[in-house]
């Protein structure tokens, strides 16, 4: 098989043609449709979903040079993801710069997401592959589970009887299944075994899940200047995390009527409530229990790896990655 | 060659189809998402573009039945781009019924929005055809320039200096490449050659330039019970369709001057208004020159047709497809 590419490579190739593609983009008439698209590219990020397609592609001996339009699209898909939700969640600020519905306006980003969405196919379509169809159809189902997974989050925002099953139910749609999906995207363009872009795909589910309950714990315990944004957004904005949920499940009498008079008060001191919340959950161990869950999803999404029928030393770099966004040392 | 459907035919079997899938998609979880959509399918509409789709496939001789799911997706596409456009435009009214953004709220029109622009992609690659890839690009580049059409359209808004070549090629783009797009794929998936499938597409280039045309005419001049919906709305809104621009162009200073009076003007009483600026467009012979523009459309579309290479009375249900857009009766 052919000798494999470090991330690193993959994440340059990556960006170099993400940053080509976004000038053209900014080129492009009319300006008020294509500059807000060009603004989005460039406002960074890791790009570890097209980086994923491309190792899952190099993983199973795939061309990553054919496989790159299809990175670029999962990367595209993406970023309208963020755009649309930062409207329709009232976010300001992506990336420490103005979202695009508060650098131009609501309408402009409206449609600059619509299109970004349509140009996702696009580079799709341009993938030279026999499995065009079997790709668009994985991508498609992928981005239909994206939406099902926001909408399920703005709903529970009304819900008083959200379960934590509930709760993986969405994370799992609105993070995991696109972590998965460019991962089996990559495996199926390099004509992997089903049974092995199956696995690759639950490697992403139960990655994508880890990483959803790590953040989620982060936003509460973490150090703030290594986590790099404000922490306790999650609890000022009674966001129905693993966290809250277990810790509602959890709690007795007392602790369950604190936690609901904290969700409920309208007027509070923010650092108040991040406190006194952080410490019912350390009451209830909750920083272990839900690092234990994290860790749980991660170590069977190890298991899938292990059971992908390639050589062992082709997965080291998907176990690099996997440490990378757990941000674990062992 | 085969021998072809009725225009009644294949109207009956999208109107069919549809309602099929509306409702299919109106019992998918999560409802917030989903119902919106079934509502949207369900609204109505002549099915226009989808049975254009299937008459071009027809027309050399297709698989109607086969070319079905990219009908479909034309139709979503299109409902999805009224969707968005009624939250842009603040248009509360669709079809005599409240537009999704009234009826739910706006977070759930965009998402709604969205999953159909994706859920049209998903009909489309269901399509079994060697020419996947060709549709699916065509699909896209016709999606891409319905979006530039609505930016070229908002921005007509705030912008002074709108000509007419603009003002033609906004309702290309918004219009008419939408209609061409839906010829032209029904065609491909006839596998017509090229020279005849880029034909029937400048043939629905012409004709949508013609209808809008008209329909703008029909905004100011028609017989409102005849027109179904209320007459004046764009001299209203100062929209700057071909009539309100040519006018512009041919009036004297003194005419100039009271139509920028009107269009600049904050309070007015709508029915005065409407009756000024069109006293000063039947004065200039705008019915008629608009008329005469709309007409040259209609004959140049009928010649791309004309000069397809196929039998003369296979043509005939387009042409009298043609006949019933343009409420000619010769």
């Amino acid at each position: 098989m052919k000798q494999m590419h470090s991330i690193d490579y993959l994440q340059q190739l990556v960006a170099h043609r993400l940053k080509q593609e976004a000038g053209k983009i900014g080129q492009t008439q009319p300006v008020n449709l294509y500059q807000p698209i060009e603004y989005t590219l460039n406002m960074g990020g890791k790009r570890l979903r097209p980086v994923m397609l491309l190792m899952a592609c190099d993983l199973f001996g795939g061309n990553v040079d054919q496989a790159l339009n299809a990175a670029i699209a999962v990367e595209v898909f993406h970023n309208f993801t963020l755009l649309h939700d930062d409207i329709m969640d009232h976010a300001d600020i992506r990336r420490n710069q103005p979202a695009v519905h508060k650098k131009y306006n609501e309408n402009v980003a409206i449609l600059s997401g619509d299109a970004m969405s349509i140009m996702a196919y696009q580079f799709l379509i341009r993938t030279e592959t026999p499995v065009i169809q079997k790709i668009t159809q994985l991508f498609s189902k992928t981005a239909m589970e994206v939406c099902e997974g926001q909408q399920y989050d703005m709903d529970f925002e009304n819900q008083t009887n959200v379960s934590i099953d509930d709760y993986l139910e969405m994370i799992r749609l609105k993070t995991a299944v696109l972590i998965a999906g460019s991962f089996k995207m990559g495996a199926q363009l390099a004509t992997a075994p089903d049974a092995d872009a199956d696995r690759i795909y639950r490697f992403g589910i139960n990655l994508g899940l880890a990483f959803q309950l790590q953040d989620d714990l982060l936003d509460v315990f973490a150090d703030q200047e290594k986590f790099g944004k404000k922490a306790g957004g999650d609890i000022l904005a009674n966001k129905k995390t693993f966290l809250l949920l277990k810790a509602l499940e959890m709690a007795d009498a007392e602790q369950k009527a604190q936690l609901e008079h904290w969700i409920n008060k309208k007027d509070f001191n923010p650092q108040e409530k991040i406190v006194a919340v952080k410490k019912i959950y350390t009451k209830l161990n909750l920083q272990e229990i839900s690092r234990q869950k994290s860790d749980d999803y991660y170590q069977t999404a190890l298991n899938e790896l292990q059971a992908v029928e390639v050589e062992r030393n082709r997965k080291e770099p998907l176990i690099l990655l996997g440490k990378t966004i757990m941000k674990r040392e062992h």
